[in-house]
């Protein structure tokens, strides 16, 4: 048997995945977490409305969905009060990501990033022969003023940006994001990662015309609305540059029921304002457990907080898989200096109740 | 404003897509389909099991699925007595497809398939700057030896061959799929698409080693097991092969409700059992209400007929659309000769009821 002979991108890749999912690490435990803290789910569910809209679209789930994601799209284009020809469905932000990549980014092509950023960007970046080029946070959160340098330096085609941030859940006013559109190098696009909008504060999130080519913003119904397991979520940018998508996507590919749960959780906003109060609620929790434990809960305008240790990545590490064995999934930031803290998901009362109980006894034993 | 400079392949691809959707017809007509054969979905549907399965799932669609989708390789796993290192599932045999043109095909390789076989193929291959050499059809088959031929002349990288096919509905023996993969030149893989093989006779279906690195096979729960909008399929090759969609697949891509709703209708073989006499009934229906009509239909192995009008593809064309106007959508192969057939999807009674009723009127009408 002769391997494979990949294509030259595919063949110089590693086989490393950008996130170990929690159901692997069950296995290799051997028994189920008690509480599922780790992937900034949202615990609280999807709005009522939006599970009997899927539990009925399961009886159509013998048709393909809608390729052009119609309906969803007039809701959305409503709602955001943006035209529909400014927007994109697609497979989750994970997949929105890999199709801008690879319509922008040509093997070689310069791309920045922070250093401890969202790894999935990084993978498609690496999978289409881009060249990351990564700027280290500032105070715990993504430093504006050095990517916006460095997009300069290397001439990059993208330059990436998650506001509110993840793994920090920091966040900078919609004015810092809109300045920075002012100093993009030309022909660099802004990719605004906007997964956790929905939980920031007002003043969190840019305005910026639909019609602006210097940045391309993605949302998705994983976090706020609940439905992660969907894989569901929209980008909006200049109509020119989201026409390009429908040259590569794969037009059948968003789940049907997805399209129906994603149509019905937009129209519940009430359910949203009380996963979001919800969320604020889990926040306090979360710092106050935090605290009692003597570490500190850094701001956060997310579905999760960081939780400074106060001591190293290795320590920090080491009470992740602490936690792991006693059935609490959590997650860290990767590299220093971020990886002093731990990353907590908002969940329901009862995931917090077994964190605060378990945490005490993990510190003791570390 | 200007516009958006994408990566010189995108740049390069039309905005053409490969199929229009049954949706936007409606919504050009102003009103619904009364019947839907026309994209060989399955209109008997899934599997009661897996339809209560996925609507279980529904309460737990806030977690991401397992990126592995372990449980459901394993059940394949035995049901196919295929080891689990051999099998990757992924977003329907779309979403495979286009992930092995790109593990395979680099700018400018050579990729050869049938004149008016699968244009989602197609599109992903050129989408990939992969360059497209297709051989016709023989006796409205695809023609094996011809598409050998042509692949040492052009030293493909890939040779796509749909058994049972489509559009076209026939097939080859098992023995010269087989036969083929002694021939390949060396270096290129054979895509052995098998969306239908759950429809063919026991024969059509070649036996190949699950660590045979000349082939991969393409296998989908969108049609036989009725989930088409779930956008769930796997493929089964040699295990490096395998491994290499770990370095670029959506890892948590699969819709965790699909899996569960796979898992299920996997196990439920009375059901697939009672479809494939569902379908196989159908297809008697379809052949008689052509010849009641004049025309001929083609042996099928599979859950669609192509039918010969016995005239030419504006003829057919025509006839597609008049059927369009009248609430019945079916499709038509693209190019000729096949164009002078139509093609009608095997469909419950109603649907057939309403196809024999409308055909004779629309016919007189031409």
């Amino acid at each position: 048997m002769t391997p494979p002979r990949f294509a030259p991108i595919p063949a110089g890749l590693p086989a490393t995945v950008p996130f170990i999912g929690p159901e692997t690490l069950q296995r290799r435990r051997g028994r189920p977490f008690a509480a599922r803290l780790g992937a900034n789910e949202n615990g609280f569910g999807p709005s009522p409305r939006a599970v009997a809209a899927m539990r009925a679209a399961i009886a159509g789930i013998w048709q393909y969905g809608d390729s052009t994601s119609f309906d969803l799209l007039q809701a959305l284009s409503a709602h955001l009060s943006v035209p529909a020809g400014a927007l994109v469905v697609g497979e989750g932000i994970d997949g929105l990501l890999g199709l801008l990549v690879r319509l922008m980014v040509a093997p070689g092509d310069a791309v920045v990033t922070s250093e401890g950023a969202y790894p999935t960007f990084n993978y498609h970046v690496a999978g289409f022969g881009g060249v990351l080029h990564k700027v280290p946070y500032r105070d715990d959160a993504e430093d504006p003023a050095a990517l916006i340098a460095r997009a300069h330096e290397v001439g990059a085609r993208l330059l990436y940006l998650a506001n509110p941030d993840n793994p920090m859940g920091s966040w900078h006013e919609g004015r810092v994001i809109e300045a920075m559109l002012a100093d993009l190098p030309p022909g660099c696009l802004l990719v605004l990662d906007e997964a956790y909008a929905e939980f920031a504060p007002a003043g969190a999130v840019p305005r910026i015309a639909a019609d602006d080519s210097r940045v391309i913003r993605m949302r998705t119904f994983s976090k706020a609305y609940g439905m992660a397991g969907a894989r569901i979520g929209y980008a909006i940018g200049h109509p020119e540059l989201i026409a390009g998508f429908e040259r590569i996507r794969n037009h059948f590919g968003v789940n049907r029921v997805a399209q129906a749960g994603a149509l019905a959780a937009l129209a519940d906003g009430d359910w949203l304002a009380q996963v979001q109060g919800h969320v604020a609620a889990a926040r306090n929790r979360i710092a106050g457990i935090a605290t009692g434990n003597g570490m500190a809960a850094l701001p956060s305008a997310t579905n999760f907080v960081a939780v400074d240790t106060g001591r190293d990545g290795g320590f920090a590490r080491r009470l992740v898989a602490a936690l792991e064995e006693d059935g609490i999934f959590i997650r860290m930031p990767g590299v220093a200096p971020l990886d002093r803290c731990i990353r907590i998901s908002c969940g329901p009362e009862p995931e917090l109740d077994l964190l605060a109980r378990t945490l005490p006894q993990v510190l003791r034993r570390l």
